[in-house]
């Protein structure tokens, strides 16, 4: 187990564990929140014993957004002139999104596991990972409009690929609180869980499943459908081919011929 | 209230009321309509009172689609010189898709409120519309496949953002009718109402609700999700991070923090 | 009756139905399969008579995918320089693809009815047909994460513009196989029938309808659809004004135009 | 002759002469400059009878850029609010972008006849031009650098797909003034001419070369090349191809090829 | 030496030397031309020992553009309907096309040599291969303007990302005929020799150094600069890195490093 | 004066003047180079201090490119598993494209000033600077095709943008050396200078210039190039008018008209 300020990793079974760890805080994204998530997704991108990420949070709730004090002191740091100030806020906002790209560029899949409050922020960081599971009772808001401002790091950006059109402005422009079951039938998740302990064994069974699959074939697949968010069918289609011009030729492949042939489950190296 | 030929408008609240009004010809989209409706937006994105804009038809449909008297004219202007021909017919299809284009790029969120017929032209309309909302008894057909022709002012465009690929090929293909509870399963629509007066209740109180965020933040979310539309998540990042730059320093973040740690509603300027 | 050595071709009715005719192997995809096909869509897209196709398979399944020999037989093939197999692999890749870009680029719509199993390559086929219905007990199967490598060949391509985000990752990563119900909860087919006779009575009733519609109608609007996949809604608008430039001079609007005058059948030249 | 406030136009031979007539401020681009020019573009879009655009500058010099007056004056239309400025300054852009759009999007070729000083806004403007030609003393300089601004209304934005990257930043940074010879190594203008009775010549000549060629052919070969500006290689051939499957049925081919196998002149309907 | 009825071609010194061979008709592109050249490109394409291609014409003469006839019988092949002759047009343009994308796509570098006329349809077909020379008097113009219609085989597409927007413009409204040196100043051709045989001598030294290299190294360099004509500099670095994983396991950087190091030509395998 | 173990840095007037320091190797790029130079640019990013940046060489040359001791290593840590060394390796060249992407992407103008060999690597460094400018008898070659393999660190990514397509193929093809007067005829170099010494003065008296220029409009007319080099021109205008909502706001814009009105050097903040 590695503890930081804000999170806590445990590792097991090829299974990293991240719990966001400021239960006392509702789980608010501080600085240290915003920093050691970009370290965290570097070391298990490097680690090739982790093949698949549980994303969850300590305490009553996934987590209430960024940190309101984060905020105050961003403000409190503009000088007079709007244009250095407009510089500088330009580059802070760059900053934190590089914090939710780490999630999303992360080789391995990340699944998030929800209960309680997912607001604001909360949004922008599970709209990052690859998939999301929730209890019946969790409770999901697009929190900046009430704020007074438009959402910077990702939600608008990468949830509209995630539920539909029409759906998606109105939680944005209203920042209504759905709850499981209707994030279910929008999209927003896969599926419910009546509480946390199911959703977590859920959650896990699943990543013990992806763990268990061929890691070369697992990052090719994410990079595949990543790469297809923001690109054409036909370029889709010359750099699959690229990729597995190289990836084809690995071990892989035998391996898991020859457990279909003994019908046998096949182990991969990492 | 103003009068125009084809629509009437309705502003309170800070809501725009636009009602197409020719019911005695099932609301259909003559000459007047296309060119009234740039006039109408271009008067609703310059006047700050106007914070959200509600969209419906007069009488007993909301609209059967362009009207036949109008493309019987176009037919009939066309000469001899199939090339010259095409010309003219191209700047006149840009034209009237520069029409619908207004309330695309409104910057006021736009919300169709669906009764009764809904056809051809209709769903190219609603298509533009930020979200839509309809009678349980709604019925939306893509009737341009009838008219022997590919639908050119929208929806082929837009709609396969909005509804499934699948389903938007059986319907364009087929111009079945479908009602109001499978537009709502296929995400046509957010909600359904059992009759007109119930479904205006529900989207006036919609309307209301939008009307009270901040403007600066619900034209930034606007933009954002108009752009994410055909861009890459690595653009959109970058353009909200430029976007908000300026947006950040605005007295509606103030104003909104200020509410939240009174419990107050906030009152932001237009 | 047209035979080939992997499929048998029907054609009434100006609908072509495919039939994948490898019973005894499951409807394996072999060499010939991967050939053929691009044969008879070539046929398909140059005989005006048909209009529509249907793709199924005979004997108890739609396919089992590609044929585990035809994989073993290009392993074979490659040679010591890691380079010059990786030239070889992605021009093998290159020309599979190809035999499924035949079925996304026919001009005519292609309808899949599928039953029974439908794993990893017959997921990769069917997303390149533009509509897919099903019986309840069809299983499908992203297959190829459990062979040790990534979708190559349009899934992991065409799939993410069918299905929500959210689940294709889930079904991509762990190859689970759903059945009918689940398919078209998520979008993957537009509806199931109780079993294969039912299933193949309600898609030809489907195929004729859209039969009976303008043949120059119907390929505009499965251009624009297939169009609007990749590019930007003003390019979409473009295109389709250039498009009409031309069509709108058919006479099939005109045969439109009086059939809905006289409430009578239009009938279209092929 | 057509007088406006900013502008005089000369409508000869097919060719409309588009005059920057306020000799008295060097040209420079005042309210009336910026309305009046979209008004002129879309007459000459509309009006058959103009087949090519001649622009140039009154009295000494092409035009010194954007009037400082306008700047002052749009900065003092700023209120208090950050947010709600940055909305206004953005949509000023825009609408003054709007203006060399119309230039840009103009069916017709546009040739720039430049002499003396081309600053600033000037250089935007002649971005937008389809060609440049000018004396060898006429002196260009992107002005906005001097003002602390980047030069927002075309030049930074089209001027890259003009002359070489390496220059464009030299020039973009720096300010620096360049002279017709240097203008033309770099591909700014196509030719120099010793003083502005040549350059007229040289230009009306070019002018009426244009002028007898095929509208239809010329108006398709400019839509291709402004096309291909902003799109890949595949989609420019498929969308040449949509627009000459109509175009091809023009009488101006076989007027072309008539007037080749007479070896007369061709004579073209507007 | 391989006959075909318009082409020779020889193969000597991994170098195959494909010779447009009507010089009767001026080289003019009948039938025969389009069909053959793209069983020419993909014989060069799979055949190992040619790792150059250089592409000249037989007699005075490059080539004269598409010969009349075939354009007269395309002509006489049109219907009454509109649309439907709109619709036989388009698939015989994108049909003409890809007997130049066949050229554009194939994997060895190709070398225009030019001399005498290159005119029209022959500009469209230089502009697909990766190099051009030619001799000092070669004529070159963009003759499909005189034809009364927009070049639609590759001129307008291709030629934009080879020389300068302002005189592509100039070169294509006109159909003005510049000559070698003009066509160099430009960018249309490397390098120009004093006759034929000059040329010749210059593009086979050319030749047999490209043909000494990697062949390895050679493809994926083409690739990349093709990808780069319609991708980003981002996709683009993402691609050579996918693309290179595979080929830098290759042994032609042995081969090579071994070379440098005893000072030797290095001796790639095909 | 800031030593490295490969660059040396001093910074004056508000230019940071950036030495490869290896002159013993021919200033090869070691370890060392590729990860201070991230360091280096970060820190001239963060520094307000710094508003322009000249990049040179130290001893005779600017740089022989890439190290070939670390092609050595990296194809010693290669295992058995193509897969995997696949993954590794493009891992590895991401990760060395990202040193170069520091230089594009850095805030401030990068001038490079070029002497000597400037070979492989050290191509794709100048690639990604915003000028370059070189002594006569400068020798620039891209020379990875004689290792064996396709540029992939930059040139053939961002110098197809710099110089014309059919000059670009015949260097990467062949990797013939050119000198100062061919690069700059081709684009490669603003201009060239007699000697080392000539070179730095004239590139310091432009970095001087530049350096007194508005920071804010600097940095907003390099980052408008920057993106205009990857997206469309309707793009670039709504991006600039989103960036100079805020931009122009800032006291730069005040003081240049002051100075412009006072005749006066202006004198812009950091």
């Amino acid at each position: 187990m590695i503890e930081y300020k804000a999170f806590r990793i445990e590792l097991a079974d090829k299974i990293a564990h991240v719990v966001i760890n400021r239960p006392e805080k509702v789980n608010a994204m501080n600085a240290d929140f915003w920093s050691e998530i970009v370290e965290i997704f570097r070391w298990i991108d490097e680690t090739d014993e982790v093949r698949v990420v549980v994303l969850s949070g300590e305490g009553k709730h996934f987590s209430s957004g960024i940190d309101l004090q984060l905020l105050a002191q961003a403000a409190s740091e503009l000088g007079k002139d709007v244009g250095r100030n407009a510089e500088r806020l330009r580059r802070k906002i760059l900053s934190l999104q590089a914090s939710f790209n780490a999630v999303d560029l992360c080789r391995k899949p990340v699944i998030a596991a929800i209960h309680g409050y997912c607001l604001g922020g909360a949004i922008d960081l599970i709209s990052a990972c690859d998939m999301r599971y929730c209890t019946e009772d969790a409770q999901f808001s697009i929190r900046e409009i009430d704020m007074g401002m438009a959402a910077d790091v990702g939600t608008l950006q990468r949830l509209p690929r995630i539920i539909g059109d029409g759906m998606m402005r109105e939680l944005a422009y209203t920042g209504r609180t759905i709850e499981g079951e209707e994030a279910r039938s929008i999209g927003l998740v896969n599926r419910t869980y009546a509480d946390q302990a199911a959703l977590l064994d859920g959650v896990f069974a699943l990543a013990r499943e992806i763990a268990e699959k061929s890691p070369v074939a697992i990052r090719g697949t994410k990079e595949m459908i990543r790469y297809m968010r923001d690109h054409r069918v036909d370029d889709g289609l010359e750099y699959i081919a690229t990729w597995n011009a190289a990836m084809l030729q690995s071990a892989d492949l035998k391996v898991a011929m020859a457990a279909h042939m003994s019908k046998q489950k096949p182990d991969f190296a990492d």
